[in-house]
């Protein structure tokens, strides 16, 4: 196809990478030629040392490099909290959210598809962490999606007995948002959850 | 920030390739955990390899990892074709096109701004390909762009002397394009290019 074999095949493979098309993964690989040769060693390095290294936190199945993941070992955290998610990407918007309790990670397989395996949730680990830490409320943040709502519906129930708080993130208008533009469940949401000024 | 390091490493130098967003490097991140081992290292492989082996053909500009890139080698080409592109992804859209000329790839570096540095193009290069391969035309595929169009003048000007044809690809209305969404002047060059059915 005219281009040096490496780089066609490094083109073919970077635009199997989810949200990369084509077009930027021919980007990428011409980019790779332009830059230093440490920087793409390092890079190379580093997609090998995650796939070694990472796996789920032994307790809340956030991503870790060693047995727990740095914010079970962290003392500062008010383990009274815990917010219960679905990935650990969420770990990382709720941290720069200003968040510092504890976590939960569910990690449901993607691969089984958009509905949630609700007996696959591994409500012994929850219940594990909820006693371990004396956990008084449980903010379920999953997805504001029919899929994240079921999950959140099975998790309060789940925890009826325990005299746990479970909470939910609130609906509303997103911050920089334009009431113009907003679904009707969204604002529906927001009437519904109005706050005094 | 909560994250395994080793993948808060990965996710940061990822979001620096082109074309790649926060939200996609932790997308790609998350992936690389989740694919088999074997897939992971040979990608990395690929980029090590790429940096290190390819190069532009000595001849011809375009990327090989040998001396010479498969066009320049192959014998079944239309050798009295030669296309001038700027890059060599630009190689690859016109394969895909259908075109069995050989190529003359500018390689500027994208580096140096927007400008095309004429004094730095190697007229040298592309008069020698077209003596060794006898050329009658070369066609100017440099993109449809101020910068592009400059290129392709000084490329026209440069072999006034030399008795080859130099022509440039049509402008017109892309297929499967809109007329009513079409701006002038791609519009006003598609009325003056239009052909007889």
């Amino acid at each position: 196809m005219g281009l040096a074999r490496p780089l066609q095949q490094l083109i073919q493979e970077l635009g199997r990478l989810p949200g990369i098309g084509p077009k930027s993964a021919q980007r990428v690989g011409l980019y790779v030629l332009r830059q230093p040769e440490a920087d793409i060693r390092r890079l190379a390095a580093l997609l090998v040392q995650v796939r070694e290294k990472v796996r789920p936190c032994q307790r809340c199945g956030n991503l870790t490099d060693e047995g727990l993941c740095p914010i079970c070992t962290d003392e500062q955290r008010d383990s009274s909290l815990l917010c219960v998610v679905e990935d650990a990407v969420d770990v990382l918007a709720l941290e720069r959210a200003g968040y510092r309790g504890r976590y939960f990670v569910l990690n449901q397989d993607p691969r089984r598809g958009r509905q949630p395996v609700l007996e696959d949730l591994d409500l012994k680990g929850l219940h594990r962490i909820v006693s371990e830490d004396q956990v008084r409320e449980i903010i379920v943040a999953t997805n504001p999606t029919v899929e994240g709502e079921l999950t959140a519906r099975f998790i309060a129930r789940a925890m009826e007995t325990s005299g746990v708080r479970v909470t939910r993130l609130a609906h509303g208008l997103p911050v920089g948002g334009d009431i113009e533009y907003t679904d009707e469940l969204t604002l529906r949401r927001a009437l519904e959850g109005r706050q005094t000024l």
